[in-house]
């Protein structure tokens, strides 16, 4: 059964990451578990439209026995662009594919996954956000060809400590470092991103490590009504940007208008489609 | 029944805090609660012993048809003591009463309700928290004779922000301002505390808003072993104080061991039990 594919699928990452977060192994566990995913939502599960309050976008849950999954961007999730893409994700050769692309691929890759995951399991909220953590992670170890770490060594003359963290990728002396906190989406404990980079900066220097956050989207779906909202919080974005620390992108799959707005302003916050991120990964990278 | 008339009395502080949390008749409330919690507690629930894992102290569940409450620490946790103090709750002769008695007393004042939660409401985390933030609010209030705000304005040039803070307390010009976030227990998500202390320093001024935390306790009981363990990040608490920001006091009234241990070391942090406070009040006021 393919929904039972997926799980196995999951189950394979977390083994395969523990070991090394760049294993082709892992790119390849990915493709099954979308092409697994697409699958079942497709042959198995029904759709429901959903009213939008988001101006421009359109969503939709899939659906089974009265389950709804989260909404789906129906601009973004494109299953058949996704299966022909699957074989690059994870190589070079996704870099050379356009930034909306990109974005709609693995956009749609994450949803398969979470998606499938919402239909079969009750109130699990943390197996969709454990992979899209691997997905992305994984990612970017390829990219940058260095495995991440989870924790930062903070000096203290008296005694060592060590501080858990989001992802930190070294990419090797005197080159850059990245923090890379990945979200299914931020809510309000969105400020604990902001405060990392604020520790991160203090032990190593600000700029030291540049902080780029993955979001996959912010919206929620009243299950009564049926209606999809964002929730944004721009206002509070800036004054974390102003007065705890200073982030260098904000990408997401599913942009929210009113973070992309928060470019301009002061003070300004990256907020980019995470397709963008091939792009510009060398820019980053000097 | 007295467990309804906990409930009612819940309600009665929600409606009475909106309009002035200083209110007489919200201390008058708490007493009420406190009152009816402790009989249904003491005449209606059982009690069920459990392995404490924290050394030195030791606690009990109160028990109703198999459900369990949160652990009781039983060296604080006093009812006669309680009731015989309730007439001085909110009051000036409070401060007269000796530190280690006004942290018992209103121990066994938020266990009063928060047991009673437990045996009486399923999975309801919500309640507890709103009423043990109104309880420690109104006595701040009432100590500091003004009432808090749940913002901040923030200064921006082009356009007017408020940001949502825990409760900020202004005694007056030129007179000390307080930070007080006040929670049931900290966990992972305390960074928050530090990082809106950052923002209130960013704003005024590092040391114009002094941060005092009030939390309750860290216990935290493994229903199947029905063991009591305490959970502590010492070493991410200095990181925090450290790069973060500075907070003035940390209370508790259940104080964690591992915590106190800080007030020693670098960065200090005072952490200390709750009924200190009334003590040193002048001082923190100075």
């Amino acid at each position: 059964m393919a929904a039972a594919d997926v799980a196995l699928q999951y189950e394979r990452i977390k083994k395969l990451a523990k070991a090394d977060l760049r294993d082709s192994a892992i790119t390849e566990a990915i493709r099954e578990a979308t092409r697994h995913g697409l699958d079942f939502l497709l042959t198995q599960a029904g759709t429901a439209s959903l009213e939008s309050d988001v101006p421009g976008k359109t969503y939709s849950s899939f659906e089974l026995m009265g389950k709804l999954s989260r909404p789906i961007n129906q601009a973004l999730f494109d299953h058949e662009t996704c299966l022909s893409a699957l074989p690059v994700l994870g190589t070079e050769a996704l870099t050379d594919m356009a930034s909306e692309q990109i974005t709609s691929v693995l956009y749609t890759t994450a949803m398969a996954f979470c998606a499938t995951n919402d239909l079969l399991k009750r109130a699990d909220q943390k197996t969709p956000g454990t992979y899209f953590e691997y997905m992305i992670g994984h990612l970017f170890a390829r990219q940058f060809g260095v495995n991440p770490k989870t924790s930062i060594e903070v000096l203290n003359l008296d005694e060592t400590a060590n501080i858990p963290t989001d992802f930190v990728f070294d990419t090797g002396v005197n080159q850059a470092k990245f923090h890379v906190p990945v979200k299914i989406s931020t809510r309000e404990r969105v400020i604990q991103v902001w405060a990392h980079q604020r520790i991160i900066d203090g032990v190593y220097g600000a700029g030291r490590f540049k902080g780029l956050l993955v979001t996959l989207t912010e919206t929620k779906l009243d299950r009564q009504s049926l209606r999809v909202i964002e929730i944004c919080l721009p206002q509070q974005w800036k004054v974390y940007q102003r007065f705890v620390a200073r982030l260098e992108r904000v990408y997401y799959l599913d942009v929210p208008t009113k973070y992309a707005a928060l470019a301009s302003g002061y003070p300004a916050i990256a907020v980019k489609p995470f397709g963008d991120f091939f792009a510009e990964k060398d820019q980053l990278l000097a």
